[in-house]
């Protein structure tokens, strides 16, 4: 089991656009067979920066989320809005470490 | 409904110590009354690099997480093993917005 967390920076125009596109995108993802979740945050004071906690099942699984509709569409439609390139920072899962739990 | 990511570096020697001591602060912070969740991440390629996503019902849980004995016991007993001073940043939950998936 893998996490991405991925850390979006959005011109302060964009930013409802930007929310209507990623919750449609979190939609998608959940649905997926090997997601565990699609957790999208917005930083406390700071409304233009975003994280996305994408869990996965394996690399495979995390792999095939970017070859979906859903993620190909969000990716074209939120890249004019970026302030500043995404950066997605790779873990391995410690806890919880029984499937179940997520 | 609220997250907040810590983020730790842990000097090399004391990686295993610490993984130990934060499993404890893990086991002991999902049973308070308003957690939602506590996981623990491990940077991949970066073995002393640790994120721990704590989500919270509100506010008011995650204060009262910082009064817990296990979280005192923690904060207490890995500060010495820090690299650099640990890092906390609070984010609103946009999705899922629906508190039974959390």
């Amino acid at each position: 089991m893998i996490v991405t967390l991925v850390y979006v920076k959005v011109k302060k125009e964009y930013v409802d656009q930007f929310i209507v596109a990623t919750e449609a995108n979190h939609r998608g993802s959940v649905r997926e067979p090997g997601n565990l979740r699609f957790d999208i945050l917005r930083q406390s004071g700071d409304p233009c920066s975003f994280v996305l906690y994408e869990a996965y099942q394996s690399e495979e699984a995390a792999a095939a989320h970017k070859q979906t509709p859903h993620y190909v569409e969000w990716r074209n439609v939120v890249e004019p809005w970026m302030a500043e390139p995404r950066r997605g920072v790779p873990y391995d899962i410690l806890q919880p470490e029984d499937p179940s739990r997520w």
